[in-house]
């Protein structure tokens, strides 16, 4: 079993020793980007940070943290926003970031696949793909600074996965370190192997309760030739969903993102960013920022887009549509939707979900979360925004104007067992990208029955019987 | 322990009483078709075929059979190529068929899913989605008498992987009976949901080894206004690699299909099929037939086909091409590539390979093999074909002229052995679209590490203590 004491002076030494005294970090001030993630939810402390070189100083780290009982808190760009990557307040846990494991092994242009470390930050890992003429498709706000091991670890999300899914459907094999220190060697490049059990499919998004990854083989894309954006003032979420329905038909899986917004939330990025313009001359309760890509050329993905946004507004679902004109408009489109997020920290508290329906619900989850918190909180301000396209909203809840911030965040449970309901009774998902970590963790039992949650954990006894990976986090 | 002696005339009353007398086959004429399958490899025998007609009478046989450590086989449409759903010839496995599970409970053609029961025959699946204006892409030959539970548990491709995946990549949810008689009710209709381990993947391509699965939520897809298919003559393999790699540059995710052939398979089909005619006037060594889907209009892709077939033309790559000129014309040309496989049955033997190898080594992988067939049977014939586009080729040898059928089949494990040695050397897959079943369980060892093997073991046995489910398949 693992031990919750810190390691021995003795015990420490000897991790220190696998990777060499510079990269073995004891002292508190160049351990500290290792122990407080950026929400600054969690901040932990740990004897000693690794930042082993080589796959094999993995291994040989999980090894005697397997033989001496030492909990292993896994970590890579440590951008998570649920506490997974960050040691507890014990002291007790010791870090290994992968972030050293930079290498790209190998681009395979013709078979579009690409085969990377762990550490390798996801804005390399597009680079090194559009240096070959070929997209990796994952992209979220971090891309700057989270690593390809952490994407892979919580599955992660982000704008592209309309069109070209979740990261789990970005891998096609894996390299994991298990607990034991074994390596298992997963990295396949094909499309198709019906050969046992698909393996990969456990480690990925299991944050890093199953053993370290290290490497891992990506699917690459062809570039899209163009892209066009609009945006889309509409009345109702009804509509949304109804013209969702309208550009899957005309461009199915060309349509990269479906981007629902509420007026609020727009009004707070005209507020207070600099230089934000409202996209349309007469204000709308709700917004959609469509973007379609074509491989074929600009004139098609335009003539698609204006076609049917013409044919949605004879119907009389959408009142208002701006195309963007250029590749600047287009940013600045993106722009007031990238800046949804920030914008709600000048509006005071903030209480925040992460929450998926199936796409039909969404309306009625909107009318249903929305009178909800208003009976809790009268005069609180939902700001939803997010993913129609995937069922994915962001169900984001600034507080009453004028009302105190602290009072205002100390009703975080309150609201979310209120909203949490509504999304269990549409069979939704309270983790619909960010993952479970240490935050949520007490809820698992709220969405999973007790037999899933058993199959859970016979997994990860048998993959790690002593407990070492990351314990605390998701189980 | 599960037996290997059958059950007792007691036990198998029990068994009975659950799905009641009509639905619990001991006559050997009722029992016939459900234990052979239709290449004729394998004939069992059974104490009992069991015919559930809801998840609950499933639930009591499984409960029942672990109980009494019976051996239970799980079957649907009857139509695998490896052995994994008919009984063995021992007499003490019982089979359980799931094909009076046919309900569609469930249709959301605005969330693009369907909720099916695992015995729904496949094209039953695909007529329902068309009625809702959505598509179901899985589709293959079987697909008349296939049923998706079978789909499911092995993971079946087919020709739509290219644009769509494979069956793993078209399941968001599944229900399972496990080897306990517990009900894994894991139907989720979500596109994201990060909250732990994703489980249903250890059951999709797992032929029934870890449980049955008896429902499942489908992704649908919108339905493509047109298509376009075009045949195109080539002198070499890395000539259709290169021409692949500027289709799906040109179109993107709008590539359904992209399968070579050698002139070989042509000539066969040419001879042994009634009003079959070569699609062009001049032989070529090597084609390919490409589709592509547009969700616009038909102007679009047959312009992006022909505008890519010309440029191709023109730097050489291809020596001739011909596009469909209608509907009729486009299944002539998909009639040339189905009757491949059914026209070798005309030339002696044949031993079929199922492999896959990263696209960009399949000219390779072709010089390769059959160079080294010839050199183990001379006079041989390799015709190969199948998806280059998922790098899935069924490498097939038909004996040589005026050679003994039977002899020749007899080096059907020498000639395996040759052919997968290649495939290994490049990372590829000996089975990649079939399964293990009986047939390749043998060959586990050679392209699974002990280590992964383990790891396979260790969930087989955490999810099936008793070994119940499907013994002697996969692992």
């Amino acid at each position: 079993m693992t031990s919750r004491k810190p390691p021995s002076p003795e015990l420490i030494g000897r991790f220190a020793a696998i990777v060499g005294d510079r990269y073995a970090l004891t002292d508190p001030d160049t351990q500290a980007p290792f122990l407080t993630e950026w929400r600054r939810l969690y901040h932990g402390r740990t004897p000693i940070v690794l930042r082993p070189g080589s796959v094999a100083e993995v291994a040989e780290i999980l090894k005697l943290a397997s033989e001496s009982g030492t909990s292993v808190v896994p970590q890579s760009g440590n951008t998570g926003l649920v506490g997974a990557q960050v040691p507890d307040e014990s002291g007790s846990e010791i870090v290994v970031s992968v972030s050293r494991l930079d290498a790209i092994r190998a681009v395979d242009p013709q078979g579009f696949t690409m085969t990377v470390e762990a550490g390798v930050i996801l804005e390399r890992v597009q680079q090194a793909a559009d240096e070959v003429d070929r997209l990796f498709p994952l992209s979220l706000a971090a891309e700057g600074s989270c690593e390809i091991g952490g994407n892979i670890s919580t599955n992660a999300g982000g704008t592209g996965v309309l069109a070209y899914g979740n990261t789990r459907d970005l891998v096609l094999g894996l390299e994991v370190v298990l607990p034991t220190g074994e390596i298992w060697n997963g990295l396949r490049r094909l499309r198709k192997d019906n050969t046992g059990y698909d393996l990969k499919h456990l480690f990925i998004g299991a944050e890093g309760t199953l053993g370290i990854v290290t490497a891992a083989v990506l699917k690459l894309f062809p570039k899209p030739a163009a892209r066009e954006v609009a945006i889309v003032g509409l009345a109702r979420p009804e509509d949304a969903v109804a013209l969702f329905d309208r550009v899957k038909k005309a461009a199915g899986n060309s349509v990269v993102a479906f981007e629902l917004m509420a007026r609020r939330g727009l009004e707070f990025v005209l507020t207070h960013v600099d230089g934000a313009r409202d996209p349309m001359a007469e204000p709308h309760p709700w917004y959609v920022l469509v973007e379609i890509a074509s491989g074929h050329g600009r004139d098609e993905a335009r003539g698609l887009i204006e076609e049917t946004l013409g044919e949605a507004f004879e119907a009389g679902l959408i009142s208002d549509a701006a195309v963007a004109e250029s590749l600047d408009q287009a940013a600045d489109f993106w722009h007031l939707r990238h800046m949804l997020s920030e914008v709600q920290l000048h509006e005071g508290g903030s209480i925040k979900h992460d929450i998926a329906v199936p796409i039909a619900a969404i309306p009625a989850f909107l009318d249903e979360a929305n009178a909800a918190v208003e009976k809790l909180i009268p005069g609180c301000r939902p700001v939803p925004f997010g993913h129609l396209g995937d069922g994915n909203l962001h169900y984001n809840i600034s507080q009453p104007e004028g009302a105190d911030k602290e009072e205002y965040l100390a009703r975080w449970d309150d609201m979310s067992a209120v909203v949490h309901e509504i999304v269990r009774a549409h069979d939704g998902s309270i983790s619909a990208e960010h993952g479970i970590g240490r935050l949520k963790r007490h809820l698992m039992d709220t969405v999973r029955d007790p037999l899933e949650l058993d199959l859970m954990r016979r997994v990860k006894r048998s993959f790690d019987p002593n407990g070492i990976m990351n314990p605390g986090r998701v189980l």
